[in-house]
């Protein structure tokens, strides 16, 4: 009962990459007051489950023996995951089936446990402490190699029957798009994820404009990426720009979409890509604008994430909250 | 305390549509034990919150000397309605604005009343009788003149921050498609509504089909409705086959889209061109499994409404009934 935390109370946040484990304790207003990080032997599924569980066992008693009182576990990894057996399904990044990583971590820590996609999580984590705090009715987008989308209506995360909503990333806004992860044409997020943004910049180099993009790319368009793109924006680059434009069109597009359909507070844009927001957050909210219903958009805000790379620690962190509050 | 129904508790629903307003008694688990019908004079906000006031009233008393004991009022009207407020803003086919249609009732009756939009007290009453019965999950759209939607997450109506949620219409699925009456293009509406189903068959017959449709028209082939298209579906007609199944088409790839974002238990399909279900569903059941995410849509059934044209009585009843739950 020695460290500066004895006596506070906290939850475990971890959050669970392709790369890297993070696992932080962080206490009821979302403040971290512990964290590490460890590699992620993700390419084994096996491997990758031991992994958790030692992690889960040896952090939760490393904080016990600060002092900490650990209340629960919040886990957040992408992926598809089973909202009452607490299973993840399947993850893009991790060689995982079926992981049962709730139970795992409930056994390893003897305290309650809670898994959601890590999409999901951020958004709580932006409930809990970044710019949706005390809000009840907001969409979150994270803007990635991908997108996800995490939404709370009615103060409570949208999951779906069993776990698997808020695909947001996945509603076709063109259906003679490109081709999309998931099997479709046209899906909003191929045409509006970080990955989209570079590919934006691709087909402008390609028609052999004079740009810094295919400096920052060694000459090779299609190695331009949604950074370069961001990066050559900042140096004020015409052809970058006007992938950038061509780019907040789209997620206009879809951002306009989900308005429509959920009718938030406030709009939120996270992932990657929102580390550059204030190169197009005013050109986004100005085509939402022109293009939305007036009465249901005019009024709704379309913000950057607060929280950054702790989305994920954070996000993890908050559903373990929330799922203590909702079972008490 | 002399009628059939003495005794019994019941609730007032009122569907205010363009051309009727119809007002039912409906008990708890949504029968409609009376019911009448007034003619709509929607062409005068003023005139049409008079009448709305006075058969609110009459009606109330009527059913309280029938021996009824009423319990509360549900109003349904296409249109926004500001949840908070109770407050109509505009409806496309009634002359009025900011109609303060939840103070008016309850005074006019002296319980509480409910106001919403159509759609969502349609899905309200699938809810309470219908195809979705106990399930808290789900998706309801209205093919009709235009798409309306109404949908459940966790057991509520999503209404959105201000009661303006669940526009499902208004998704963009092809921007370069036909203009919406929202000022966009390409809007689900577009291309999936009643109205979208005439207009996939005016643009074959204008190619020069033979087919039944034009003589259904009149030899105009602008003059071709959704209805005409139905019909000329169960005679056999090709044309008419094949423009519902591009019709068919859209739809699913708007059904997938809210698959994805609500992951839902069961969708369901109302308004006028559900009556001509058994045309559509097993080619629109099949197009959803092609086209969507298999882990997310190979589990909903899509259905079509029970309820017909009671929706909107039935389903204005199961909002006072609903709400009035929740208010305990």
């Amino acid at each position: 009962m020695t460290g500066e935390h004895a006596g506070s109370e906290c939850v475990m946040g971890m959050d669970l990459g392709g790369t890297k484990i993070n696992v932080a304790a962080v206490d009821r207003k979302g403040a971290i007051l512990i964290e590490r990080s460890y590699p992620s032997p993700s390419h084994d599924g096996n491997l990758m489950v031991s992994a958790f569980e030692e992690h889960a066992r040896s952090e939760s008693e490393g904080y016990a023996a600060e002092g900490l009182e650990v209340r629960g576990v919040g886990i957040a990894a992408a992926g598809y995951v089973l909202k009452d057996k607490g299973v993840m399904v399947e993850a893009p990044n991790i060689a995982w089936s079926a992981a049962p990583l709730r139970s795992i971590a409930s056994e390893a820590t003897g305290v309650p446990a809670f898994l959601d996609n890590d999409a999901n999580a951020a958004a709580a984590g932006e409930r809990l402490v970044g710019v949706a705090r005390g809000i009840d009715d907001f969409v979150y987008l994270t803007l990635g190699t991908g997108i996800g989308g995490g939404v709370y209506a009615n103060g409570s995360l949208l999951r779906g029957h069993r776990g698997m909503g808020a695909e947001l990333g996945h509603m076709v806004i063109n259906p003679s798009g490109p081709e999309c992860g998931c099997g479709r044409r046209g899906c909003l997020e191929v045409f509006a994820s970080g990955t989209a943004l570079g590919r934006h910049g691709s087909q402008l180099v390609a028609g052999g404009k004079d740009t810094l993009l295919l400096e920052l790319a060694g000459g090779d368009p299609d190695a331009i990426t949604g950074r370069m793109v961001a990066a050559a924006v900042e140096e004020g680059d015409e052809v970058a720009a006007r992938a950038m434009d061509t780019w907040a069109g789209y997620l206009a597009t879809g951002i306009v979409n989900y308005m429509h359909v959920f009718e938030p507070e406030i709009f939120v844009l996270g992932g990657g890509v929102s580390e550059s927001g204030h190169l197009f957050i005013e050109n986004v909210r100005a085509k939402v604008l022109k293009q939305g219903i007036e009465a249901i958009v005019a009024d709704i805000p379309v913000l950057i994430s607060e929280l950054g790379n702790k989305a994920g620690t954070i996000g993890a962190a908050a559903l373990a909250w929330e799922g203590l509050s909702e079972s008490r």
